[in-house]
């Protein structure tokens, strides 16, 4: 029996990010990588680590994490592909997950 | 009846700032502001992120917050207190609870 390994996420065409871009309120082209961004902002810590409490249970489960940082109310996020070197439709699908727990 | 504040934390003196951090291995003064900093490592994102999420309690109850970022199965922290301008004891406490459950 041959065990599949899981596809390997691609990299984005350049037309794909664009249209997952415009569709993702909130998230920019970072200007130094092939990643994008997002500040969260909240009222209180609690709701700050309690959004990324839940992002890091939706990341485990993808088996791709963020890359974050979280100073009181605020949380940047980067997301990137480490192994495609880039932009993946994992990286958006997580960002739409963001966003959605974000909206609460 | 009157209603004291609580005390405000006060910045560590240069003696008071190298004792401390000459018994919370793993901390250096940071570079660049006056604050702490140390690197966490783990083997796992789980591993990391149930660190900052064990943390998070402690830093909320304290209410005094760390300002840290996490890439996978590494978290990096940085200790200083807003209102005091430096480091207070505040961060000392909060760098020796950090060391606790970093050690498990």
């Amino acid at each position: 029996m041959n065990v599949k390994e899981p596809p390997m996420a691609e990299k984005l065409t350049p037309e794909a990010r664009a249209a997952a871009l415009a569709d993702l309120p909130g998230w920019s082209q970072d200007d130094n990588r092939d990643a994008i961004r997002r500040r969260f902002s909240f009222k209180t810590f609690n709701q700050a680590f309690g959004f990324m409490t839940r992002c890091a249970l939706v990341a485990e489960k993808m088996d791709h994490h963020p890359e974050w940082s979280n100073v009181y109310n605020t949380v940047d996020v980067t997301l990137s592909t480490h192994d495609a070197g880039g932009l993946t439709d994992l990286d958006i699908k997580l960002a739409r997950s963001m966003n959605r727990i974000a909206e609460g």
